[in-house]
């Protein structure tokens, strides 16, 4: 059987939202949280609206160990003491999917700001508190969590960074399960600093045009990248 | 009779895709650059690739007079040099267009990144240069020169920063002359620190897929944002 997908912090906006396409896409889920209660709230919810879903509720240490590749979902302010919460849970080989925006918001701030991260991205700074051995890639900044919680079909695209092509395609891979996300190979990890500026500007957007926008990078070739 | 559309720095890639297109569009074209020289055969090239193209080559200086909306499209390194010089041009009323992109490769670095500004982004450095009661709207970061020159059609979005809709809006119709573009309001100029990174990372997505590729956002409604 196809390992499942971990979602850390997927009690969440946007981990819910995953979780939920992924369910309606067959792939099995495990619902991480803080809090093992929450999670399983959160799993009991989802097999009730999504029919025959493959999901359970876990603590997020005990949800890292079920696959290789792990998403991190929760709010930025929650990254860096989720991370060292599971500095003894993360084992080498796995990639952590680091899907968390620097918002000024965090610190009382506009959610159409960041705040520095002196790594430079939210993204760096995981890949430094990730245990050695462990790859973490940086995605799904740009797909708004009601768009993806709701009933309507996507027709967006994912900007993936991270150091290694074959990494990005694993996750490429997982991401493109759900119907109407494209994943695009935005560079590096480093480019995460670029691609995390996204989701204010997008915020910004979503204010002055009354939605919930996304991005499309157009002129890319036909054909499947990722090969 | 329309007022013709001044571009500084229009014998570059940017500039004369945009003169290309905009003389296409029926738009009269003012060719700025630092010599006339160099304005006047751009102009006389303009002239030679559309039928009936109304262009002409003029020094910076001189081309900001024939408009209010005028286009800034200098590479990075010659931004600051060129507003010095047009502080007496320049006059209450207008509105600038900043399309300069603070690429790292100014300095030397890699066009994969930006160098920090000390004011944000270089159009709010532009913003600080301009003389009172000019107006500075950021624009034009995330269509490819060579696509902008070459005969394709276009198929994607502009992002547009500044302080007043009404402004923005201005700017817009402008872009919209041409065909295949669509103007999107991206917010207040110091979204432009966002913006202008959007340049480095399409040139590093450019890499990884052999292509042009440009912005859309998707999830916007229909109609005219700019009424």
């Amino acid at each position: 059987m196809a390992e499942p997908i971990p979602i850390l912090g997927g009690t969440g906006a946007l981990g819910y939202g995953l979780a939920w396409r992924w369910a309606q896409a067959g792939e099995g889920i495990v619902i991480g949280s803080r809090k093992l209660e929450r999670a399983e709230e959160a799993a009991e919810k989802l097999r009730a609206e999504v029919d025959g879903a493959q999901v359970e509720g876990l603590e997020n240490a005990d949800a890292v160990a079920r696959a290789e590749v792990v998403f991190l979902t929760v709010p930025f302010r929650a990254q860096s003491e989720t991370l060292n919460n599971l500095r003894e849970a993360l084992r080498e080989g796995q990639i952590l999917v680091d899907c968390t925006v620097p918002l000024a918001a965090a610190l009382s701030g506009k959610a159409t700001r960041t705040i520095g991260v002196w790594q430079g991205s939210a993204a760096q700074q995981a890949a430094e508190m990730a245990p050695d051995g462990v790859t973490v890639v940086s995605a799904l900044h740009t797909v708004s969590a009601p768009v993806l919680a709701g009933d309507g079909p996507l027709d967006e695209d994912v900007l993936i960074c991270g150091e290694r092509k074959a990494d990005k395609a694993r996750v490429a891979r997982l991401i493109e399960r759900i119907d109407g996300l494209r994943a695009v190979n935005a560079g590096p990890l480093e480019m995460a600093r670029i691609v995390e500026t996204l989701t204010p500007m997008l915020i910004a957007i979503n204010a002055r045009y009354k939605t919930h926008a996304g991005i499309r990078i157009t002129g890319l070739p036909e054909g499947d990248h990722w090969k």
